[in-house]
């Protein structure tokens, strides 16, 4: 908040960088909403927008139905069908069999998503949820970068 | 702007949130161009982005051709081609065959989308228009955040 | 960098707008990486996102794979198979066949990314790059728009 001689009042933007960091165990959605909005009630941003980064090809972020578990059991069914393992005409395959799949799953749905917040909340809707979508069978780490932009 | 005796002036950057509120009549794109560029105006934002945000899991938001209609509809086509509501090994149907498609078409396109503004216009290119992508049969009364960030 | 009377200082957030142009040459990603990353340094923001939006309805951005070429043919191959030309349901073919697959490509991959930036470098993991993915078979000239939002 900026004050000038008493005439002008107004709020200044900031950004804030977070990283989260997030242990997989193969294949299928890993809620992280909780962890994001911890990040902007941590930084006190009041108004403004998240931006959820996955720094990785081989898993994604996407906004999905957050009430039924079998909603996410479908949706991970349904990817390994569209984008099968043992597709002939796969040259990108050093890492196994789910290389080459989760490159494309990762393409077919998103790398980062921005979100609106007021009052220190993300507006996401009733039956929202944010998820890191994994493609690889193996354990991993991933990172997450969380970029908080608005008003305090 | 902000003066200070008379050596610094600058542009401060703020934060307007919008809401939208538009009604479906079945599967389908419903351009929303307008209605967000409108909201830009509203605010006298002259320079940064605006970040459109569906606040659903069963319905969409794509930037698409919006010229010719029918690309619309082959569009909407191919989504039905892609993801039959009668594939048998979906669980999550309590609301009917079109439920888990809905979410499956949403997490193949997007949930929000960022697009530059310069001297309160959108920077959409040509042949571009923002559209909610409907995938749901019945009439439904869908929520889209607009949060345009930039300077006056 | 503001300062008030010795007691107040903060970082004031700028938009910076950017065009790049890039010329394609028939289906499959171009790398921007260094392009993207260059209108950084040369603006000179050190602390914030980039957006990168492309202005075309039959080319995508995605973020990708960066180290094996056979990478992003594979992907180029799997959209080519998910999406033929010769579906004969289309009935928005005025540009010849790659012209519906064009948009459907487009649709299921992103039309902007959003990348944070910290100390003047965007924060991708090692394997990511940044591509346009060109859907159209006959050489394209290509419209980006990349906008720097963060503090100096």
């Amino acid at each position: 908040m900026l004050t000038e001689s008493g005439s002008l009042i107004c709020t200044l933007m900031h950004v804030h960088h977070n990283q989260l960091e997030l242990r997989t165990n193969g294949k299928g959605l890993y809620e992280i909403t909780e962890n994001v909005q911890s990040k902007i009630k941590a930084c006190g941003m009041r108004n403004g927008t998240v931006t959820v980064f996955v720094q990785h090809t081989s898993c994604s972020v996407v906004i999905m139905e957050n009430a039924d578990p079998t909603a996410r059991r479908d949706l991970k069914e349904f990817f390994d069908r569209l984008v099968p393992e043992e597709a002939d005409y796969f040259t990108h395959n050093s890492e196994g069999g789910d290389d080459m799949p989760s490159h494309i799953k990762m393409a077919l749905t998103r790398t980062s998503e921005t979100v609106p917040i007021v009052d220190e909340e993300m507006q996401l809707g009733t039956w929202q949820g944010i998820f890191l979508f994994e493609h690889r069978r193996a354990p991993h780490r991933r990172n997450i970068s969380v970029t908080i932009i608005g008003e305090m």
